[in-house]
């Protein structure tokens, strides 16, 4: 996608070898418009899935602008995995899974309410960064521990030169991505 | 707002005497439909600002979608305060205050990268819930730190029979609710 990848080369900033810093745009300011063009740009990628996804899954916090915005155009709900354990707001009744952040160096049980994911539910999951495909497993092991289908995972940022990606098309998992980088050597 | 009041009466759960669940549409579940009536709701009772506000600000992860349908209307970024202090991919330069949480009986620090907020700003602040006023008052405090101006408060649902709205009122602050409630004691 034309539109943020001219954004990414312009803006971003490469902070370490494998960390880049969107958050002028993404994930601490967010551009609204931009985002809205990221939603529109999933529903052509996923155009096949249209009237066919249920939910789109993303986990807090940068998931949930680019989710919504191609929630808005699929006309279904968004559903964000909320990271801990322990919220007096949140079901009981969770699916969890654990995520390790390769970035943060942490791991992070993230969960959703039971109650909002079921056996019929056919879902598109839609995330900021795809890099090692921690969170997208995470995700997808909360996919299946509700008996949910998987449709395909989109992403606006995949680190084309880590395994994620690739590990996840070779598993079958359809990947769409609207800036795939090979480096993160910027010159600005 | 009555769209939202409806919903809050038909869906919400109030598990405890000062605890409403609105999981299901708002801060777990995202109804994106109503989040843009919501955003355009803020623009019509913000109109005399339309022009006037630079920077919605809000605070992960509940306020986002809320924040970035306001943000669509007024045409303007969304920044959304991260919850946390250690941060890889966040700037060292931040503003960082202390929001303690009733509902959840914690303290957390939020922050805000300094070069995203400037003396010039021009802030309406955004979030799904009003109770204690904690969450505002924290973010208040981020704006004081950088010289911007506040310019109102813009709530999801305000809880009424807490003291927080009052208390920013009276204190001069612009506070606009979609939905205030005076008691949570629902029946389904």
């Amino acid at each position: 996608m034309q539109l943020l990848e001219d954004r990414i080369r312009r803006e971003a900033l490469a902070v370490a070898p494998d960390v880049l810093r969107v958050d002028m745009f993404l994930n601490h300011m967010i551009d609204v418009e931009l985002m809205d063009a990221m939603g529109r740009e999933f529903y052509r990628l996923f155009a096949d899935l249209r009237g066919e996804v249920t939910k789109i899954l993303t986990v807090e916090a940068s998931g949930i602008a680019i989710a919504c915005a191609a929630a808005r155009c699929f006309g279904v709900p968004v559903l964000f995995a909320k990271k801990g354990l322990h919220n007096k707001t949140l079901d009981a009744e969770t699916y969890t899974s654990a995520i390790r952040s390769f970035t943060k160096g942490t791991v992070t049980d993230v969960s959703v309410a039971r109650r909002f994911l079921h056996a019929e539910d056919r879902v598109l999951i839609i995330d900021d960064f795809l890099a090692h495909g921690a969170a997208v497993r995470g995700l997808t092991d909360i996919l299946r521990q509700a008996g949910a289908e998987l449709l395909g995972v989109g992403i606006a940022i995949e680190k084309g030169f880590q395994p994620g990606g690739e590990q996840l098309r070779r598993q079958g998992v359809r990947v769409e991505s609207l800036a795939r980088l090979q480096t993160l050597d910027f010159r600005h």
